[in-house]
């Protein structure tokens, strides 16, 4: 299985009639990814672990059987709605197929070599980023995690026990996390920072969700008077105008990407229009001044409007820097590979809390990232898979 | 069945744990309203009538068996999402109850009394409003409506062929068009117009539905500047905005009460915001330049961030003035009653093109409708029950 044969078998799985990928976390296209998964491993010989909270780990054991300080790659399988192709995916087939190049010239490894598929990482199933690496991480509650619900209102501990798994047991593993000597995370780069095959990264910006109710009263659009109406459909309209300023004035970003109204008819005043706010930025204060000018500005237009508002933090990760000594030994090994930090999340940002954590980027060049046009070059994917294998090679030699 | 057993029937169909209705057209609790309504007609020894617009009718035909010269009253079983329970079936109950009332009273028509149900006035899953009295009046071409589709992507014509219609048979029925000799639909009021339990209606209002879709570039919401950004979410929020100052400046009103974002994921701009415009006005010239100066800003914002935008009418009604003469006769049965207008669209609306229509209120004491506060007391909707046997005992009465 060359790397554009398992590339073929992935890429009808899951997608649309516009390209764009839907693999949410336990729905049939991911489950078929996950089948992809264990197939890849199973023809390679590599001994399968699955974790409590939903991961899939394929390892390649040294001779002498050890499972210590090993050194994992990989990254996820689950999409956001209408994702790219290689989002996720990149990392997982690249670390196959730099097993395969590495076992083709013979190496040896004298440390274990892990591929990881982490589970829910876009969250855009249960809407907590990173969900699998954070539990396994210790980076949110499993209480919490147990209550998350998609959207049909399904909890995360329901559709745990409906896929054999027991809710009870989610959580950080603390046995597994002593065995990861390090993690690094190869992924197609997000925008346009790189302008060569292969890329290091330095950081992840601090970024973080954020929802927003805006709660009034539903009623007749033909019949309600405009002094009588409570309508949130004005005061959200006000917010995402103000937050486009707010990430203007401190050198930040901030999207709204998702937005439920209730009850969504064409001739009904909403009574609810809950939006979604993904903010990040350079620095943590820029975020979390962004974030606070965001609030000022929907509890100033709900109140105008006779409309409740409230705010939620749904997750926030501050700025993550790479382990610094893995970094060195990466550009040891790529000395030509130039270091970019990233403004998008990556299990990668989760695992660096716990065991040294490291990530190489695979050239974007449209730039365009969850969305059908996220692209990278065969050639591209091809020189990712070396630079991968280069670096498993140098810090699995032991 | 009095009128509160028939009510407490319907009551649980299809409501939500908010008190909310979800009744769209051939949907499970839509057809269980149908089958009611069968049911009821059945009870009373109707005569079942279903024309290929799938809208029903039961007939009390005179003591000579003539169908012809009718007097139709009746409403729709539908609702708006999380709608509320009168908004349709009240109209729907009264009739039999009110048919009750004649029968006890010993009453015997010289011409057939019916009851319509009318398929989809809501326009909730298939967007026009009306559907039902539309395709019977001609007032939407067949080929329109069989391509008309519903949120999961399925057509009118499917849906028809699924529940044993036949698309090719749909559309104007003048035969059943010249037996109806007038059409009284009752309906409770939506707004805080009506002060007495009974009124009647003057006109419709103007009103008309508009579909926006502003079309920009999906992108990752962590990884895109903002230069680099075509989000449609911004020319989509300002056009909320001016939404609301067009009908202020107009006399009119405007609502946005529908959207739709693609691909609707927390961290991905969206690729395309649809949004639905619902505008009316006391004149047609008010709401013609609402709407203009809507799709003016909505063009100018959008160009400003790079988006494409469309402004397409779904559907138009000019003012409807009801039948003065028989007004005229509904006053003197009922000489209290007072004369209103209404900024609610109904299938009366339609039908008021074809045949002599006219329209009854009851109360609504909240002015909420299209939400699960919509309410009128028991006392007021027996008075509505009294006042349209009143009406059907005169017209009928040869």
């Amino acid at each position: 299985m060359s790397f554009e044969e398992m590339w073929a078998e992935l890429l009808p799985i899951g997608r649309d009639a516009a390209g764009g990928y839907h693999r949410f976390a336990w729905t049939p296209p991911e489950l078929e990814c996950r089948a992809w998964f264990l197939d890849e491993a199973a023809r390679r010989d590599l001994e399968i672990e699955r974790d409590a909270n939903g991961n899939l780990y394929a390892w390649w054991l040294p001779a002498d059987g050890s499972r210590e300080d090993a050194v994992l790659t990989g990254s996820h399988l689950d999409s956001v709605p209408g994702g790219g192709a290689f989002d996720g995916p990149l990392g997982v087939v690249s670390a196959f197929a730099a097993i395969d190049l590495l076992r083709e010239r013979g190496y040896v490894p004298a440390r274990p070599i892990g591929v990881a598929a982490f589970a829910e990482e876009e969250g855009a199933r249960f809407g907590v980023a990173c969900l699998g690496s954070r539990l396994l991480a210790g980076a949110i509650a499993p209480e919490r995690a147990r209550g998350l619900r998609d959207g049909d209102g399904r909890s995360f501990a329901e559709v745990l026990v409906a896929h054999g798994m027991d809710p009870d047991r989610i959580g950080p593993d603390e046995g597994l996390l002593a065995r990861i000597g390090c993690y690094v995370e190869l992924h197609v780069e997000q925008g346009r920072a790189l302008q060569q095959p292969v890329g290091v990264a330095s950081s992840i910006v601090p970024h973080g969700r954020w929802r927003l109710d805006f709660t009034g009263e539903g009623n007749h659009a033909g019949t309600t008077l405009i002094r009588d109406r409570r309508d949130p459909m004005l005061p959200f309209a006000i917010t995402v105008l103000a937050a486009r300023q707010a990430a203007d004035r401190n050198a930040a970003l901030a999207t709204i990407g998702k937005v439920a109204v209730t009850p969504n008819g064409v001739n009904a005043i909403p009574s609810r229009v809950t939006a979604w706010l993904d903010s990040r930025g350079p620095i943590d204060d820029a975020v979390r001044r962004t974030v606070e000018e965001i609030g000022r500005a929907a509890r100033a237009a709900a109140g105008a409007h006779g409309v409740a508002v409230e705010l939620a933090e749904e997750s926030y990760t501050e700025v993550v820097s790479f382990d610094t000594g893995l970094r060195e030994r990466l550009l040891k090994v790529l000395p030509d590979a130039p270091v970019l930090p990233t403004g998008a999340g990556h299990d990668a940002g989760i695992l660096a809390a716990r065991v040294p954590t490291a990530m190489l980027f695979v050239r974007n060049p449209t730039g365009v990232s969850h969305a059908p046009a996220e692209h990278a070059e065969p050639d591209d994917c091809l020189a990712g898979v070396e630079a991968l294998a280069a670096v498993l090679d140098d810090l699995a030699r032991g």
